[in-house]
């Protein structure tokens, strides 16, 4: 299939931006690349933080935008699994180096070599090219509109559960009700598990309630976290900010577990005492591999469960950041081509 | 049977000693007790920081000692599973509640109503009691002399091997080569394990290939351990000081495990950023359940491992605490009651 080799992109040319309109030229479509034209975009926090290089790894000029549905409008020779017109799913990664033992186990999310979608050309752009083996095809009974939340956000509350064989009796908390969180509960609920979420509001405790848990901690009043020692089997943080983890280690039940996906840049730090006593441990991890993002997506046409979402046209990227910025969007914001 | 009721033991009056001979008057024995002659009893770390109150939690006059080989003099009415002269270890704890969700399961050990044999009446004494259901019968071709420090030492290197399921294929390493981490090794290497030792100096380093290390690592030296940047599906620490664990997480491999069995009092810090890339965990745990203890001797028999001891007679038991505090002792410590 020919390609188009412009690309007409949102770039920041700079740490911090502004988004600018920026044109691409690339080359000829490699062998085992896929060209998409964008749809939809989601906004994730992580494109916030790269924009800004709060994490010292970013270069400009940046396209960032990893939450892609996009329609395939070409092919390289060897991505023939993929077909025009197919509509499918990029996430955080748009490729892998395809040959270390983590990628040999299924394991693509902790492929050293992995390539950001950010670092290349991300998705606020009208077009993205990404190796087939990044992305996956969206299957049916899936809103398009609301689904690019799904291949960053989702599947990085959604891949804990599959790693760590969460089990429909164990009891699970979520810490941060945002958008990972909110996806969170709403995973977790389908899963059959006991959902709690810790809220820091009476108006969040209601949202939380609407969104799957069944019930709810104040997290901003320890006597109440105390008051649920040896409570959950796991309790998943999507919070960038350190809270007092000595008390979510003590409500965890005996072999419990700790397991954070929000990025906190500052040392964590915690007690052995309880860790020992109860065999608890803490652990982290990013995204999921491709299998496990299919395995999302199954799972989520099935529950019928839709990221909740605030679209912006992709026009106005400054004004969706903006209010990204501001902590208030409900609960994910996606940006439509379809203007 | 019959039981004797006074103990004659070597007790510690107040925080930090000294060992007093001290008689105590015992009521009859329970119906689930089992009473022991004393035969050998190991010294660990934890009867120091017990004796110490190091923790918090101590209570006078102490009898510590909980690494005890004993003969069976004594049982309750319904302790008929062990009879007079069966040779028998006691550990850390002496009795369970028997009722709750982790001894229903097995996990013993993560019993929140265990009572430890310390702040009952301990080893170091002529006699102990304990109930049945903390008591393993040491099998056949064990050393008796030197077999008390896998009560609780032993078990609390063995009993992570057994929970994490750690394979033979798995790369492991051991931070701390004393009374815990000798016998890590000598474990590791008999469960068919690449094994490395993180050690401190030159005769270490012999030690330690000498007990099963297959590979050593300087641990004061930075680089050297950074050169073994994504080595090892697990690490245990068996020290009771921090150390700079962010050079430790970023040598295990994707989904490796630091875990601690060292009791540090202090805090623990690490960055999130290496957890989470790598999908990286931290755990700990406390000794190990009866059951695991049994499968650790019936291992240690067919494997013909046995601790590295230095004997005291136990009248001999403040020069036995002089030589642990000295930091000296290879590895471990045992009280003997030939005399």
């Amino acid at each position: 299939m020919s390609s188009n080799n412009t690309i007409n992109a949102y770039a920041v040319m700079e740490a911090g931006g502004p988004f600018q309109l920026h044109q691409i030229k690339l080359g000829a479509l490699g062998a085992t690349e896929v060209e998409l034209d964008v749809l939809y975009c989601g906004v994730c926090h992580s494109d916030l933080s790269m924009i800004e290089d709060e994490w010292g790894r970013s270069k400009y000029p940046m396209v960032a935008g990893h939450e892609v549905i996009g329609r395939v409008t070409a092919t390289g020779e060897q991505a023939s699994h993929f077909k025009p017109g197919m509509i499918v799913g990029l996430g955080w990664n748009s490729g892998y180096c395809e040959t270390c033992h983590s990628c040999r186990l299924g394991n693509h999310n902790l492929c050293t070599e992995a390539r950001f979608t950010i670092l290349t050309n991300g998705g606020f752009a009208d077009k993205v090219r990404a190796d087939m083996c990044s992305l996956v095809v969206i299957p049916e009974g899936i809103d398009l509109v609301s689904a690019g939340p799904l291949l960053c956000g989702g599947i990085t509350v959604f891949n804990p559960l599959v790693q760590f064989n969460i089990k429909p009796t164990d009891k699970v908390a979520v810490i941060g009700i945002g958008g990972l969180g909110h996806l969170a509960l709403m995973f977790l609920n389908a899963w059959g598990c006991e959902v709690t979420a810790f809220t820091s509001s009476e108006h969040k405790k209601k949202e939380a309630l609407a969104l799957g848990a069944h019930d709810t901690l104040n997290s901003r009043d320890p006597s109440e976290i105390k008051s649920a020692s040896m409570s959950f089997d796991f309790i998943i943080s999507t919070v960038n900010v350190n809270l007092e983890w000595d008390l979510y280690l003590q409500a965890l039940k005996p072999k419990g577990q700790l397991h954070f996906v929000g990025a906190i840049v500052n040392p964590i730090q915690f007690s052995l005492f309880p860790m020992i006593r109860g065999q608890r441990s803490i652990s982290a991890s990013p995204v999921g591999s491709p299998a496990t993002m299919e395995t999302m997506l199954d799972f989520v046409a099935h529950h019928k469960i839709s990221p909740q979402v605030e679209i912006y046209p992709m026009s106005q990227i400054e004004e969706a950041f903006k209010h990204l910025k501001s902590g208030k969007s409900k609960y994910r914001i996606v940006l439509s081509r379809k203007e």
